[in-house]
């Protein structure tokens, strides 16, 4: 079992300290090789095939998922937009168009963190160096997989791959959405990256400051940033949990001071969806995501766990989308957490930065060894039956309950299948359902979704 | 083929004029001979075996469906509730309370229409008995297939039945939810009446101002009536279109004068959702319910067909539902659509009811030839993959925009397994699917999807 060696080597490195960028840099040059890369020089060659995309006009972004500052911003290519041609992995041509006063450049993700770069583009360096490195380790697991006999599977001998489609904005901005549909771990797996800016009207910062108290008013439309990773994965193995992440960065500018930046958060979080409860799992989950909290503030991991509870719930079922694990949204050295106590001071940006990729490198530490344990379990129809149903149970989070999701799919033009790769490819729903009754194992699961319990 | 001598008649007699309510009640009285009765005499005997309902404190109602004027009115049920002891078809022995003056008197479907009876208990004596005749044609329709040996269906010899849950609201109405699953012919099919009254407070007499011009406004709240017939069929065979039906009627009375009706209108419609088009099916489905209008009013086909396009639009995905029908609400004698046009005056309440009735007996004759030429036809893995990509759009529109679905979801207390008794079994989500492509079958479903046609 290779795998388990040098996954459990990858996952010891990020456990210990931020996934250093040097590594990624390396992981990611892998990645690349037989790829184009972006480039503003040379004229874009013709696109390549790309059989699995039937509308090749791919120009919209979905920073999606979880959260009010969410800004899902996007739009037809459209042939009148000027400015430096630039091209990206496997998508057409495409033109940057500045919105407010500097033409949008790539974030290379292959750059090493450097301080003196705006956040903006630190963090964006960041999520895209993470997904490379997501997106390698959940490939190495679909290549290391013998589907048992019984499972529905792809009958190909090649692993399973992720598609990757990039795409610029127009207006400024980029993005790539990394998914894997029909592999033999994870029947619908999707890892996304979003860098989007634009101008935010008085309306949506009046809106805005409800949750966000640091942002400033003004009586015209603000630049503003945001970028993010976003990630569920829907294992097939109905013993092996969906998981979901997002971490996010928001940040707006004075209207007439480009650069200055007034107001910035971060946000995010990530929660397990398993069908069957194993207590350990949920504990490893739980303790690996708190152990990171706590190397950065003691503080953070109870609240963050309760908020995560409390957004992760559906009303109308009475009970949670799954065990939970953390969720936060407008941290800032001014945040409410970061109150100073006994004459302590606040974090800095540079501080709150660090656990964010602290944070997010616990991801992979938390779920990977969850997978590895229980995807060569066996299982029975009627345990498949229960995991669609949970998963119709997600799908009504989703298009119900999640902010993210909802914002999308009110704003006009927004890149739609973006926004709904979070759904699983299937899902069920029963007429009063006899499955989750109390004494059985699919009853174990339904408690602690009626009452979230401490696993960590 | 008996069933389709027999279903032919049933239907020309529903085509003709409204389905004759002593037929209607011998088909009752069929249904009924082998269960208990509604009865408000005798104590309840101990409630049968029920092992398909887990939780026996069936209670709430989900009045349900598609517009504004819909209440999902439902608590659980509570030993401190007062009043007459009733019974009801299957479930256990619940009381009634009346919350304005008047006890709950369970409607009786097998009395003869009178018009001196209130419209409530006119339109509540429709819709029972439709709902009778409607359950008892889907089964003898399911009782008469012979399942394919490639379809997936129960083992089992017996002809699948419905499922009937008759519930009570403490605070007084009824309702009756009756859901097949796992039918040979139907995948899963619910249909559904409800008859709840209760009190509209100010602020909720406010908002629905904005879509029912004739409702008064009081700084009391006012009592309110409403019942509805809801009816959602997905069938297994990717040949056969699902269906929805809702008819409904609403009424608000004098705060103080009990009996006294202020403002009233009927509401509801019914649309097809293929998977593949058969354009001779769409146009006997949009021929007959235009007829139905024709024979009323010239006025509604066109106006109400036209509603219902834009009610069943899926703005994210930029397609509608499917290929429509009609939808109207709102109906009542002062509505725009009856305001005198050269010297004609507007239709009575009963010539309304008549419309209704008409309508709403038009289903079946609309639906039924459908099923039965398309039933038998083969399928391949192909097109039931298609048929679930189409109901993850259904699930789409009704969790995201069916107002009676949000409605239900966000009131505390609405009996969840009623309001989304409407979602499909199976539904799927693929990421950029490249079925529904220009020049294929599901493509063709496509370009009418995103370019309502007139079909009658």
């Amino acid at each position: 079992m290779s795998l388990r060696v040098s996954g459990g080597r990858l996952l010891a490195g990020a456990a210990s300290r931020p996934m250093p960028s040097r590594t990624t840099a390396n992981l990611v040059r892998t990645s690349r090789a037989r790829s184009s890369r972006f480039s503003t020089s040379t004229p874009p060659p013709p696109p390549p095939e790309t059989p699995r995309r039937p509308n090749p006009l791919v120009t919209s972004a979905a920073a999606g998922f979880a959260a009010g500052l969410i800004f899902v911003l996007a739009r037809r290519w459209t042939t009148e937009a000027k400015s430096a041609d630039v091209k990206c992995d496997g998508a057409p041509g495409l033109i940057v168009v500045d919105t407010h006063g500097r033409p949008w450049m790539p974030v290379d993700a292959e750059e090493q963190d450097d301080p003196r770069n705006p956040m903006r583009i630190r963090m964006a360096n960041w999520v895209k160096s993470l997904q490379d490195h997501i997106v390698l380790t959940l490939e190495a697991i679909e290549a290391s997989h013998s589907p048992l006999p019984s499972e529905h599977s792809p009958s190909s001998s090649a692993p399973p791959k992720f598609l990757r489609d990039a795409w610029l904005r127009p207006e400024g901005g980029e993005g790539s959405s990394c998914v894997l549909a029909g592999g033999r771990v994870f029947e619908k797996a999707g890892v996304n990256v979003s860098i989007v800016h634009g101008k935010l009207p008085p309306a949506g910062q009046k809106q805005m400051r409800a949750e966000h108290a640091s942002l400033p008013q003004f009586d015209v439309p603000i630049p503003f940033f945001a970028t993010g990773l976003s990630i569920v994965l829907h294992p097939r193995n109905p013993h092996v949990p969906t998981v979901h992440l997002n971490y996010r960065y928001f940040e707006v500018e004075h209207p007439e001071k480009p650069g200055e930046v007034l107001a910035w958060w971060f946000g995010g979080g990530s929660d397990l969806t398993p069908s069957y409860l194993v207590e350990d799992d949920a504990r490893l989950f739980h303790s690996t995501l708190k152990d990171a909290c706590d190397k950065h503030n003691t503080a953070y991991w109870p609240a963050f766990k309760a908020w995560c509870d409390k957004y992760f719930y559906i009303p109308h079922r009475k009970e949670s989308r799954g065990v939970g694990g953390l969720f936060f949204d407008d941290l800032t050295t001014t945040s409410q957490i970061h109150a100073p106590k006994d004459g302590s001071n606040p974090p800095s940006k540079e501080e709150i930065f660090d656990f964010v990729k602290t944070i997010s490198s616990a991801f992979l530490p938390a779920y990977v060894p969850i997978v590895l344990k229980n995807k060569d379990k066996g299982w029975t129809d009627e345990e498949r039956r229960w995991q669609l149903i949970r998963r119709g149970r997600y799908v009504e989070f989703n298009l119900v309950y999640d902010r993210g999701t909802k914002f999308g799919l009110a704003t006009p033009g927004a890149r739609i299948e973006s926004i709904l790769m979070s759904l699983p490819e299937i899902a069920r729903w029963e007429y009063m359902s006899e499955m989750g009754a109390e004494g059985t194992e699919e009853g174990k699961l339904m408690e602690v979704l009626r009452k979230p319990r401490e696993w960590a």
